[in-house]
């Protein structure tokens, strides 16, 4: 836990200091303590400046309480509003503007928002989004919790702590899911609702010869991220095993790609930058259940953010497609770096069968996962129900989880 | 068109220089021709690289027909991969591989991938995304054409150059719609499949006292993008007009933002600075048909990629949430953009009053929309039934529609 606490200073002293940068193109702007209200607050100084102040009134004219909204006519919003009196209590502080408009607000509320690093670092666990723990193939047993079907469908808590392991690790299990095609459902209902793809709003993964897809082959999958083409790719993936096969094969393979990416930008910085700068095309072209499809989408494999922070990975062999969009001289350092990655993925990669009755759970933009062949037989037939989910809706469920369990309201 | 070509070619000088500049990482590495087939196409002297060509072997070992994929198991991909022998006819090359192994490639084919910036240009232009036309107030009666519901429903010809359209100027009006709460699936099914979002796949705008969302209002709702909450914040925006509004009011105003980018880049470059650079917290919290959400997405209100190149934009009133995520120095410069930013839009808007019938249709993600006050009365109750889908599914259709107006294929 140190650990990722550091790496999380470093990406916000990172975030400060280019916004740092931004500023220094600025008219030498500097913040003065006249713009400000400081308030003392749980024997903490704490700085609230004026037009944020006056920007996040809660009164029923500036905030339409049941649209928690604000309901301020930006028109008339005056930038440099001061208070001409201000007066704390125990539990909140009251200000009355230039205008004469009064504010209210309270410190428990304002402390929650403030503006130290600390403040803002907690608000950002507590409420934004839990912290990524990575993983390698060896840690896989301790990291891939197991759910139980059931509990999730029935408890608010078991709902709450398998979302946050998937959040933080990326992968987890479901056992005891009833052997029925619809069984997913009730899963998907308790987050939200699926998202829809040109494949449906679910996917049935079997053996189908002449398919408009490779991963609805009984042939090797290698390691890949579902729908590289889609700009808005699918965040979870949800795959539950109805039939698992009795013949040799058809284990799955999973790698942590965060995990893989800070490997490569220790070990390989160069290779690294390539995959992080490069946009490939990313392509599906085809016709399912009747509508035809000509999706592309051209990103990296390696997606970061200004921070240098990995928010997307793509990765398939069978769907990049044949128009490689960047110069020429940088093909082969391309190619060189894709192959490392991809050795990379399958040498810190987990490998296990799936059960029967399991829903096997993944982060779909951040791990790569595959299967071996396997061989159908009359009797035994490999079938697997998929579904997507988008980040969107499982962190919008994890707040309101959070609120509700915990018996607080952050407003 | 001169100015837009201009522009692109800028944008792609920015990505070379980019690429470029990731590879001075690299040791040194120097593209020799002896990596690569060069080839005389319809007069052009073209260069394939090797590993490429290998790489991209269309025969049925190597490539899916009807996945259109490669099927390249790639832990025994050789990225040293040389030609033995190269034979060219009229229409193809005929290449044999150092392993024994034979490829053959139209010449058409590898003309339209090939790695020159005159024929990437034409394959971007011409297959992958239609170039953006960007407009302000004066110029709208000209860019936003007026499209018929039923010949966009019957014929591919229709279909086709509305959604060209609307992917060019991110606008355009569909009129004879049925006066029917269901006649929008039509046209969503004619492009793919709505985007469902906590407010349900469809919604219906009305006003509503005591509401989840201050659009359920008849109040002055100001310009803003719907959902910048969202991660994958809906792309495209189908709002269709059943009952307009009798009184005064109801008009809808509309503003290109890449316009407004593009002028603050130019007129206040250090406010667009700060608001392609600060992210904000964009909120909505609430309970809709039962359901509890607590969205937050953080993100700047002008969103470029490495090229500088705008690619979202998130802006809204009620819906920026109370916490400040950046430095407390960046509050009022923030502040100050913000409201430049608004000014302009307002500036260079749009303003009309749909007429019942009538679909509005705009690009989500690039305008922004606003509606002014109006008053329902007992006989006349404005409606609206209104639903999203993303640009993923848009620009498929648009290709696949290309296909097969054209009557060619890319393969």
């Amino acid at each position: 836990m140190l650990l990722i606490r550091r790496l999380r200073d470093t990406a916000l002293t990172l975030t400060r200091q280019l916004n740092k940068t931004s500023l220094s193109f600025k008219r030498g702007y500097s913040y003065s303590i006249k713009d400000a209200i400081v308030l003392q607050i749980n024997g903490e100084t704490l700085k609230f400046p004026h037009i944020w102040l006056r920007d996040n009134c809660q009164c029923e004219q500036c905030f339409h309480p049941s649209a928690k909204s604000r309901i301020l006519d930006w028109s008339k919003f005056n930038l440099d509003s001061k208070p001409t009196e201000v007066h704390k209590d125990e539990n909140s502080v009251q200000v009355t503007w230039d205008d004469g408009h009064t504010s209210r607000y309270r410190l428990d509320w304002l402390k929650f928002r403030s503006f130290t690093e600390e403040n803002q670092q907690q608000y950002e666990t507590e409420l934004y989004k839990p912290p990524k723990v990575t993983w390698k193939g060896e840690d896989f047993q301790k990291i891939c919790t197991i759910n139980d079907y059931n509990e999730i469908v029935s408890t608010d808590e078991a709902l709450y702590k398998w979302l946050k392991d998937l959040s933080t690790y990326g992968v987890s299990l479901i056992r005891n899911t009833p052997s029925d095609d619809t069984a997913i459902d009730a899963i998907l209902q308790r987050v939200g609702f699926p998202k829809q793809t040109h494949y449906g709003l679910k996917f049935i993964v079997q053996n189908v010869p002449n398919t408009s897809n490779v991963a609805y082959l009984s042939s090797n999958l290698q390691m890949h991220t579902d729908l590289p083409y889609y700009g808005y790719c699918p965040g979870v993936n949800l795959l539950h095993c109805l039939v698992q096969t009795n013949s040799d094969g058809g284990e799955n393979t999973l790698s942590d790609c965060h995990y893989i990416a800070n490997y490569m930008k220790e070990h390989h910085p160069d290779q690294y930058k390539i995959l992080t700068n490069t946009e490939v095309e990313w392509s599906d072209i085809g016709v399912e259940n009747g509508n035809e499809f000509y999706k592309l989408y051209r990103s990296p494999v390696i997606c970061v953010d200004k921070c240098d922070h990995v928010w997307r990975i793509n990765f398939s062999i069978p769907q990049r497609g044949s128009h490689f969009p960047g110069p020429i001289e940088l093909v082969k350092p391309w190619y060189e770096a894709y192959s490392l990655f991809f050795e990379l993925n399958r040498k810190f990669s987990a490998s296990f069968k799936v059960d029967a009755g399991s829903i096997l759970v993944f982060d779909n933009i951040r791990l790569l996962h595959g299967r071996n062949q396997y061989q159908d037989s009359g009797e035994n037939v490999r079938k697997l129900i998929g579904a997507y989910i988008d980040w969107d809706e499982v962190y919008s469920r994890l707040r309101s989880l959070k609120v509700k369990l915990e018996k607080r309201s952050y407003y």
